[in-house]
C-alpha cells in the first residue's frame, strides 16, 4: 500500500482535480434537477431556432444552462469528455440574462443562451488551463480568452471545458490527469482528438457549440468521427489570444481555432459572428478580413468545379470512406457541378516537412511541461519524443524554406489543374477526413488527409455525409479487400484496422478545402453539399 | 606584388564583376547617345503624366530607357550605386512596346515604358542576385522574382540593379563586391540604406520607381536621407516571390518588399497596381486582401486624429529632424486635425527581443554566405556576429512569445490613446524616420524609429518634409545643445553627430506609420499631409 507521503505528485494532482470536478458535478445534478420540459430544450441543435424561441420568450437562458449542465453531465458519465466544470457561474450568468430580457424585453445579442464548451485550452478567468499536464493544475488563469469575450458578450454561456490528449499532439483524446474521453456509442472506440472531450459532448447533446483547436486535424477528426460539422480556418481569422497550446510560440504550422457544431448552420452562424466581432483589433495574429458575404453567396448560386480527392497516395481509406465520398461527387455531378480528379502530388514531401517540424525542438517544450509533476508520458507522446532530436536554428530556418517551396508548388498545382469540360480552376477540393471511422483507443496513426491543409494553411471543414453500413460495404472477404497489397506499414496498418460489421453505422464525413482564408467559400459550398445530401 | 595566381577568390570575382559591370555601361553609353529633348524626359517623375504623353505618342519606350539609362550612368559614375546592368535588355524590351503601340494603338498597360530599377535581391532571369556577396556571383537567376514578371506585364522596363550592404542588414550600403554606395550631393555621406543604391539613383533621376526591402528601415531611411517617397508595406501585402534574402527562413520578423519614387502619386500608383494584380493566387505568403480605395478616400475627406512621437526615449532626434516634425503636426493642426500626444511605451522592450533574434542562429547563415568566396567582413558586420551566440530551437520559440505578448501590448496601446478632445482612436501615427539626416559613411547606428515597425508589421510611409537649414536650426553655441545630458552611449553618439552648418541643405522626412496591412490607410493620409505641405 502506497501512503499518502510516499504517492507521486502527480497522483495527488490528479486526485485533487477528480474529486473537485465530482463535487461539482454532483452538487450541480442533485440542486437543479431538470424538467420534463426542458430536457426537450437540448434537441434543438441550432442557434437561428434557439435564438428565435428565447427572443419570444419561450424559453429561458436559466432553462436552456440547466438542461444543457444536466445532459454534459450524463454524457461525461457515460464518455469521461469534461474537464473544468463552471456550471453554477453558467447558470449565474444565465439568470443575469434573463433579468436583462425581462427588463430590456430584447435578447443581449444575437448568441442570447447559447450554450457552448470549451477545449481546455481556452482560458477562462478562475478555472485552469492544464492542456491535460497535471503540472499545469491548480493554476486558474487570470482572464478570459480574448473569443471567451467575444462570445459572452453577445450573450452565450460556457459551461464546461473538455478533454484532450496530453500534448495536444494526437488525434485522440487521453492523458494522466482526465484519464481517456470514449465514444458514446462504443466505449472501446475514441471520439477521435485532439478535440475529443468536444466531439463525445456534443453528439451527445451536451453543448450547442464547442470550441477546438487544429494543427493537424483536431478540429475535423473528432467531427468526422462524431457525426458533427467541424471548421478549421486558416491561421489569424480567428483569435488565438490567451489560448495555451504546447509548443507555444512555433509559428512554423500554427495551431488555428476553430468551432464544432450539430448543425451547419450553427458553424456558419458562431463563425460569422466571430469574424464581424474584428478581433484584429485586439489580436495581433487576427488579418483584418471582414466577413464577405458575397463570397458566401456567390459560391452557392453558381455551376461549381470540384476537385475530388480519392486516395493521398500513401493510405488507402477504407472502402465506405471511399463510397460515401463518390456517392457525394455523383451528386454534385448529377445536380450541375463539375468534378476533377484531383491529384496527391507534392504531399508526402509536404507531410515529410511537417513531421521534421514536430521534433524541431527535440521535444524540450513537452518534456518540460511533462516534468513539471512528473506524470508518465502516454505511448504516442512518448513516440514522438523518440523520433527526432533538436536541430539548429539555422536548420529551422532551411526548413522554413522548404515549407514556402511546397507551399508554392501547391500553389501552383492549384493554377494549373484546369476542368477538361470547362477549363475552369477548381472551387474546392473535396477529400476523405480520416482513412477510417472511430476505431479502437489507441489505433490511430494517420492524419496525412487533414494535416496536410494545416501545413498549407487551407480553410477546410468537414461535414457528415454517410455512415457504414454492414449491408451494403465491401465485406472482408470481397476479393479487393482480401487482396489489396499495402503500399507500406502504415497502409497496412490501416488496412487491418478495416471490419464493417464491427463499424457499422459509424459516421463517415467528407472534407472541404479552400484556399488560404476562404472560409465564407467552404461555409457557402457545404450548403450546396447540405442541400443535395439532405434532397 | 601579388601575382594572378595567388590572388584570393574573393578579389578575383570583384575583378570580373567589375569589369563585365563597365563594358556594359560604356558599350552601352557609346552606342546610345542621349538627345537633348530625351534627356527632358527623365524630369517626368509622376507616372501618371508620363503615362498620358506615352498615351498620346508624344514619348516613346526607347526613348525613355536611352534618357534613363544614360542618367542611370552618370549617376553610377558619382555614387556607384549600381550592380547588374540591364541596359540592352531594356532598350530591347522598349522597342517591343513601341511596336505594340504603333500596331495596336495603344499602352500595353498601365506602366507601359515605366522605367524602373530593383535592389539586387529581386530575381531577373539572366542576372546574378549577389546580395553583395562575392560567393553569389555568376549565378544567374532561372526565372524573375513574381514582382518583376507581374510590372513587365503592365509595360514597366527595368533597366539595372542596385547596390545594397553586405548580409543585408545595415542602413547604411557597402560590401567588397560592388564597394560603398555614396551620397551623390557628398560623397562622404551615406545614401542610407540597405536600399541605397535605388536612394543614390532615385535622387539623381537614373529611375522612376525602384524596388527595395525593409527588414529594419531599408526603405524608408534611404528615402528619408535622399528626399524620396518609400512604403514599406506589413507582411504578405507584395510579393516576396524569388527576391533573396539573407537569414532567408526566418519568419520571425519578415522582411518585405516596397517601393521608392520620387513623387507621392508614383509611389500610390505602384502599390495599387501590384496589389490589384491578386499576386496571393501565386505567393502563398500574400494575403488576399484586395486594394481598399474606400480606405485610401475616406481618411483623405474627414479631421483624423494623429498620434504625434517625438522622442522614442533611447536616441533623441537633432534639433532639425523635431523641427520640421512639429512643423508638419502644427499645419495638420492648423488643418483641423486633432494631434495627440504618442508615447514610446514598450519599444525598448520591442527593440531588445528584436535585437536577440539577428543572432538566433548564432550568424551561421551570414558566415556561411560570407565564406564561399572568403571576402572579408564589413566592420558592421563583423560587430553584429560577434554579439551572440546561436540559441535552441525551444528558446526560439520562448523569443517567440515574447514578441506576441509586446505586439499585443503595442495594439492594446492603440486602442487605449485616445483623443482628449473628441475621445476618438488615433488614425496614424507621425514619427521621425532617423535621429539623424544623412551622416558620413560608418556612423549610422539607431534605426529604433523604423525597426519598431517591423517589428508589430504596421504599415509605413516616408515622405520629404523639410531640409536641414543652418540659419534657422540650433546652432552647436546653443544653449539647449551644449548643455544635452545624453542617455545613454547611442544616444551620445548621435548627439555628436549634429552639426547643422555641415548638414545645411540635406532632406529631412516624416514617417506615417498605420496599423497592419492599412497600406492605403498610409498613402491615404501621406496625400493629406503633401497637400497642406505644399499649400
Amino acid at each position: 500500500m502506497i501512503s499518502v507521503e510516499t504517492q507521486p505528485r502527480w497522483l495527488e494532482i490528479v486526485a485533487r482535480k477528480r474529486e473537485a470536478q465530482q463535487v461539482a458535478l454532483t452538487s450541480f445534478i442533485e440542486t437543479h434537477p431538470v424538467s420534463q420540459a426542458s430536457n426537450s430544450l437540448i434537441e434543438i441543435g441550432d442557434i437561428a431556432e434557439m435564438r428565435n424561441e428565447v427572443a419570444m420568450g419561450k424559453v429561458s437562458a436559466s432553462d436552456l444552462v440547466v438542461a444543457y449542465c444536466q445532459q454534459a453531465a450524463l454524457a461525461h458519465k457515460k464518455s469521461n469528455c469534461l474537464t473544468e466544470i463552471m456550471f453554477e457561474e453558467a447558470l449565474a450568468r444565465a439568470r443575469d440574462l434573463d433579468q436583462y430580457y425581462q427588463k430590456e424585453g430584447k435578447t443581449i445579442g444575437p448568441l442570447h443562451g447559447v450554450v457552448m464548451t470549451l477545449k481546455d485550452q481556452f482560458d477562462v478567468k478562475g478555472f485552469d488551463s492544464t492542456l491535460g499536464y497535471c503540472g499545469r493544475a491548480f493554476q486558474p488563469a487570470q482572464s478570459n480568452a480574448l473569443l471567451v469575450d467575444i462570445l459572452q458578450d453577445l450573450g452565450a454561456i460556457f459551461i464546461a471545458k473538455t478533454n484532450l490528449p496530453q500534448s495536444i499532439m494526437w488525434c485522440e483524446t487521453e492523458n494522466p490527469l482526465w484519464g481517456v474521453t470514449t465514444n458514446p456509442t462504443n466505449a472501446e472506440l475514441t471520439p477521435g482528438g485532439s478535440t475529443g472531450g468536444e466531439s463525445a459532448l456534443l453528439s451527445q447533446m451536451g453543448s450547442m457549440v464547442g470550441w477546438g483547436t487544429d494543427l493537424g486535424g483536431s478540429i475535423r477528426i473528432p467531427s468526422h468521427m462524431m457525426g458533427l460539422y467541424g471548421l478549421k480556418p486558416s491561421h489569424g481569422r480567428f483569435p488565438y489570444d490567451r489560448v495555451s497550446v504546447s509548443t507555444e510560440g512555433q509559428g512554423h504550422v500554427p495551431s488555428v481555432v476553430g468551432p464544432l457544431a450539430r448543425t451547419l448552420s450553427s458553424l456558419r452562424s458562431v463563425a460569422q459572428t466571430v469574424i464581424e466581432a474584428q478581433s484584429w483589433k485586439t489580436d495581433p495574429q487576427v488579418v483584418p478580413v471582414p466577413w464577405r458575404q458575397d463570397l458566401f453567396e456567390e459560391v452557392q448560386n453558381r455551376p461549381l468545379v470540384i476537385g475530388l480527392l480519392t486516395d493521398d497516395g500513401t493510405v488507402r481509406a477504407h472502402p465506405p470512406i471511399i463510397r460515401v465520398l463518390e456517392e457525394v461527387a455523383g451528386k454534385l455531378r448529377a445536380a450541375g457541378h463539375e468534378i476533377v480528379q484531383w491529384n496527391a502530388d507534392h504531399h508526402a514531401e509536404c507531410i515529410e516537412i511537417m513531421d521534421l517540424y514536430y521534433t524541431a525542438d527535440g521535444g524540450e517544450d513537452i518534456q518540460r511541461d511533462v516534468s513539471v509533476a512528473g506524470e508518465p508520458y502516454i505511448p504516442h507522446v512518448d513516440a514522438l519524443l523518440k523520433r527526432g532530436s533538436a536541430i539548429s536554428v539555422y536548420d529551422y530556418w532551411q526548413l522554413n524554406r522548404r515549407k514556402l517551396a511546397m507551399q508554392k508548388a501547391c500553389l501552383a498545382k492549384w493554377t494549373n489543374i484546369r476542368s477538361p469540360i470547362s477549363g475552369r480552376k477548381v472551387d474546392i477540393l473535396l477529400t476523405p477526413t480520416m482513412p477510417h471511422v472511430s476505431v479502437p483507443h489507441r489505433s490511430c496513426k494517420w492524419v496525412g488527409y487533414t494535416k496536410i491543409w494545416n501545413f498549407l494553411d487551407s480553410s477546410a471543414l468537414v461535414l457528415p455525409a454517410g455512415r457504414v453500413d454492414k449491408s451494403i460495404e465491401k465485406s472482408l472477404g470481397d476479393e479487393e479487400v482480401l487482396t489489396y497489397v499495402p503500399r507500406n506499414d502504415m497502409d497496412r496498418w490501416n488496412w487491418k484496422l478495416y471490419d464493417p460489421v464491427k463499424m457499422h453505422d459509424l459516421p463517415i464525413s467528407v472534407q472541404i478545402v479552400g484556399q488560404r482564408l476562404e472560409e465564407e467559400k467552404v461555409l457557402g459550398v457545404a450548403h450546396v453539399i447540405e442541400r443535395i445530401l439532405k434532397g
